[in-house]
Parts: structure tokens; C-alpha cells; sequence
């Protein structure tokens, strides 16, 4: 038997990750028996119903001093300020990712059983840098150069966590994600929310501003495939990591240009000529700095794979849409 | 006019860099007006007696929000808990290296004034990845992988202060300092203590014990090669940095054969004789982790170098003592 917390665990991740928990049954051969999702909003109707799953609402930098009671087996710690909102209000993001973390592994600490810990870091921490430009890819062990406060505090999180897993007080492992897309929902403050929003967007019969040029490029993955990735991770030993306890997941490394073909190859022109594109200086400029693709040697080691092409993201994205009615997800640009 | 707060001002590179300071006169092209050493402890007397001095004695963490309205235009911070403490005391180096680092930062963020800022980072933020041997000589650019508390909290606060800067908030750098050798005074509690011990103690007719093998190398930098790169760094502008606002001083990398070698060239056999080895297992496991050598590009392109050779760091460490004989530091192995 095992009990599990998800921090963040009523977004849209976390929310994703709880239902493929529960629906496996089981994480590193243990029965779930239990899974706590914690986050400032309430979960999804479908896991309030949930006799396993018990949601607790509220900031985590509260929440956390009594997580050192509750002896979790294993976390999934995803909750965090997003790039755009931490860009914004430094402070909030110091709090949000920076702090929260660091109350949480205190609490795990506390707790004595030392449990294992997924921490969603981010493709974020990689940037040139000054007057240096990027590697084209970065890799597992590319030095590290965060260009925002968000990649920063991620970064430090990483650092923090691969120190408390050497000291014994938990099982760490930091999961770079990268960008997911396609994302439910409303735009957020994320700065690259857009790799979202030029597909769904239109998908929902709705015009979108892609803020950056159809050049850019950048690595991208599924909600599925990050899902995946998180639970392979967790179960990894020690050994599977090999090394460093911070590594890429799997990318699919495309520009704005294959995903709106991709759209278009998918769902038509008609929807494909929903996006407009309209430069956002602030957006390019953070985006400028972020990375045009990542490998993720020591994840493929795991088994673990990019999504094979945008084609099957935006097929994926539909299947979700149309799985799940009550998610108030439309597709009305596809079926117009 | 300018006036600089050193943090950790009555230690022993907090003191002599204060003195090195004082008898300069000016800073990157500015008089100096005041220096405040902010310490634990009391500064030595001829710094109390100097009128351009103030002390400030205190923790540092309760002594940050003040600093907010002094708007100093210029910082060294080296106050830190050492390495061997930091690993028997984890909540220890987190409060005194990070959440100080952190206070500071604020209260100079709070300011508004921009200070410049020199942060004493350490080598120690290099170390092998698990299964992997480490390079035998850790450049600018080398991927940090900290294997003690000490340097994976120095490693965070580089980070912080990188990200700090970015946002305007300070102008900071973060110069990795070489272990210094040799320090005046009684062992402390640094995992690398002995690598003055073992020059001072026999200099001073007293015995030292060596607690690693004399095969073990290591990059080492002389107090005035290590002020005189400290000053260096904080007049560098950012252009001169030329990237990164991390990089590594330069070093004289040596073993702890040659270090006796040099100690018998200068000082005799007999003084040579008082060494004897006797491994220490806890410090031996952390010296093994540890870079045998480093590079400092960057700072060398500033102009600095590393020290010529080890005798000359023998020959300053007795010239030193003979200047300052309030200084109680002994050289009776030598005079006898």
C-alpha cells in the first residue's frame, strides 16, 4: 500500500496524473491506497468522488507543516507560479517555487521515512549565455543559465533537493518538463502559454495571436507523454537515474510553422487560418532565450520517448476533448 | 565617495581585505569613505581604531534589515558557516549561507541603490557525479555538481544572486574562492583546515596531523593572491566579466606532497618532520570529492593569476607573521 501527495494536484497535470494513478492501481508495484491532492483550488468533481483521493485546499506554504504527520510514501511536487506571473512579481515567485519547496522537503524531512519525491522542474533552467548563443539542443549536462526568475528558482529547488537526497532525508529526482501542449482550459500566465493557444484556440472555432515568429523553435510534449515521464521517473531507482538526480524528459522538437501544419494536416485550413500572427515584444523576448530543442539521453535510457510527431499531439488533444464532454473542452472549429 | 559593507568583516579575509581596503584608499576609482564590518565577532583593535571603520557585531541575519536604509554602494559578502559544520549541521549552513545570502540581498534590493556586490562562492560547488570520476581540472564552465551542504547552498545563492542581478535589483558576481592557505590561527571546523595546518602548525614547532594522503591534490591560493582577486572581481565591469557573474579564482593546484616539499625547502627538515599523516575517514571522503585542480580563465583575462609556487606561499605566510607580531602568530618551529 502506498499514499501519495500531488502538489498542484488540482491542475491540469496533476489532475491528469491523479486519474492515470488511480486508474493504474498501483506506482512502483505498491497498491495506491490513498492519494492527496493539494492545491489552492478544489480538484475536478471526477476526483472529489474519488474514495481514494482526498483534496486538500489551500497555499502549500500553509499546508506544509502538516504534511510532516502524514509520512507520504511519495510525492509528486508540482505546484508553482508560472514563468510569466514570477517575470512580473519576483517576490510571488520567490514565495510560490522557491520557499513552498523548500517547506515541503523541511516537512518531508520531518516526517523520518524518507519518501520519494518527483519534482517538476523545468526546460526553463537552460539559457545563453550573455553574448553567447545557445546550444541548438540542450542535453542532460548542459551547464545550466536560467534567463528568469521561474528557470532560477527551479534550478535552486533542483540543487536543494539533490542535496537533502544525499544527506538521506528524502528520495529526490527533478524531472525537467518541457513546454506541454496542448493545454485545456484559458490562456495562463505562462509566457509560453501560446504553444497552447495556436492550437486550441482554433481547434475551439476561436481566433489566436501567436506572439513570436513561425520560426521559433522549441521542445514540446504531450500531456500524456509528461504524464509518463513523471511516473517513470518515480519508479526509476536510484541506479536507473544514473547520476544526477536532475534530467530532460523526452521532447518533440518543432517550430510554430510544423505545429500550424500539423493543425492544418489535422484539421483543415479553416481552422489552421484562425491564427494570426501579432509580435508581443515581452513573449518574444523571454521566449528568444529559451532553448530550440532538448535530448534527454539519460530519460530515453529510461524507456521514456518525445511524442513522434505534432501530428499525433493535436489527434491526442482531440481525443481528450471528445473523452471528456464535461470538461466544458470545445471543438467547435472542427466540427463547423 | 563610496562606502562598503563587509560581511563576515572580522574574520580572517574579512579583516585583511578591510586593511588591504584602507591602505588602497579608493575603489573602483572612488575615496573610500567608510567601511562597515559587519561580524559575530568584534574586528581586531587596529581596525576598531581605524576612524574610517565601524563594526557592526551580530548575527547577520538580524543585522540585514537595517542595512536596507544604509545604501551602501558596494559589498563583500564572505560571511558563511564552513564546510565541515555545514555537513554535521545541515539547518545550520541553510540559515547562515542561504537564508543570510537571501536577507542580504533583500535589504540591498530594498535600497534601491544597485550595489555592487562580491559574493564568495567556493570550489567547493564542484564535485563528481555519482560513478563519474571528476575532472582533474574544473574550468569556468564546468557543469557544478556540489557534494557537501557548503557548496551545494553557495551553488543556490550564485544563483540568486545571478538572477538578482538580471533583475536590476543588485550588481552582483560571484567569485569561487580556492581554498586559502595559509589562514593564521587554530584549526576550525573547514574540511579543509588542515591544508593550512599542516604549513602553520610545524612553522609554529607544534605538530600537525594530515588527514589525507599526500598524493591528494588540490587548488590552493595564497590570503593576498585571494584578496587581490576579490578586488579585482568587484572593479570588473560587466562587460569584462564577459558572460557569467560566476567564476573561478585562480589557483596554484598542488599536492600535499609538494606542499611539504615546499615547507621543507623553505622552513628545514626538522619543521618538515613535525607532519605526521594519519587519515581521517570523514575528511578524507570529502577531500576525495573535491576538484584536484581548477582553471580561471575568466579571472585570468581580469589579469589575475594564481600563485607562482608554493614556497611563495610558505614565504608569505612567514613574512606575515614577522609584520605583525600583535598577530600572536608563532614561527618557533622556524626560529628554533
Amino acid at each position: 500500500m502506498t499514499r501519495l501527495l500531488i502538489t498542484g494536484g488540482a491542475g491540469f497535470i496533476g489532475a491528469r496524473l491523479a486519474r492515470t494513478l488511480l486508474s493504474r492501481g498501483t506506482l512502483a508495484g505498491r497498491e495506491i491506497e490513498q492519494i492527496v491532492l493539494a492545491d489552492q483550488f478544489a480538484p475536478p468533481e471526477d476526483l472529489l468522488a474519488e474514495r481514494r483521493v482526498r483534496a486538500l485546499t489551500g497555499p502549500l506554504l500553509e499546508q506544509c507543516a502538516g504534511f510532516a504527520t502524514e509520512r507520504f510514501d511519495g510525492v509528486f511536487h508540482l505546484a508553482s507560479a508560472v514563468s510569466g506571473e514570477c517575470e512580473l512579481d519576483f517576490d510571488l515567485g520567490m514565495r510560490s517555487n522557491l520557499d513552498s519547496t523548500r517547506a515541503l522537503l523541511d516537512a518531508l524531512r520531518a516526517a523520518g521515512n524518507t519518501p520519494r519525491l518527483v519534482f517538476s522542474s523545468s526546460v526553463a533552467v537552460f539559457g545563453p549565455d550573455p553574448g553567447k548563443p545557445l546550444a541548438d539542443v540542450v542535453a542532460d549536462d548542459t551547464l545550466p543559465a536560467p534567463q528568469t526568475s521561474y528557470g532560477a528558482q527551479k534550478l535552486m529547488c533542483e540543487h536543494l533537493i539533490t542535496d537533502m537526497t544525499r544527506k538521506g532525508f528524502i528520495d529526490g529526482r527533478a524531472a525537467r518538463l518541457m513546454t506541454v501542449t496542448v493545454r485545456p482550459g484559458k490562456p495562463n500566465a505562462a509566457a509560453s502559454s501560446f504553444f497552447s493557444g495556436v492550437i486550441r484556440e482554433p481547434l475551439a472555432g476561436v481566433q489566436s495571436v501567436c506572439p513570436v515568429d513561425a520560426s521559433v523553435s522549441h521542445p514540446v510534449a504531450s500531456p500524456a507523454r509528461t504524464i509518463e515521464a513523471l511516473i517513470a521517473v518515480y519508479e526509476a531507482t536510484r541506479e536507473q537515474l544514473r547520476g544526477r538526480l536532475a534530467l530532460n524528459l523526452p521532447a518533440l522538437n518543432v517550430t510554430v510553422q510544423r505545429m500550424l501544419d500539423a493543425l492544418e494536416a489535422v484539421a483543415g485550413p479553416k481552422v489552421r487560418a484562425l491564427v494570426k500572427f501579432q509580435r508581443d515584444e515581452r513573449i518574444a523576448g523571454i521566449v528568444a532565450n529559451w532553448p530550440k530543442g532538448a535530448s534527454a539521453a539519460r530519460a530515453n535510457a529510461l524507456g521514456l520517448t518525445g511524442d513522434a510527431s505534432f501530428e499525433d499531439i493535436v489527434r491526442q488533444y482531440i481525443a481528450d476533448c471528445r473523452a471528456r464532454p464535461d470538461a466544458h473542452l470545445t471543438l467547435k472549429g472542427l466540427d463547423s
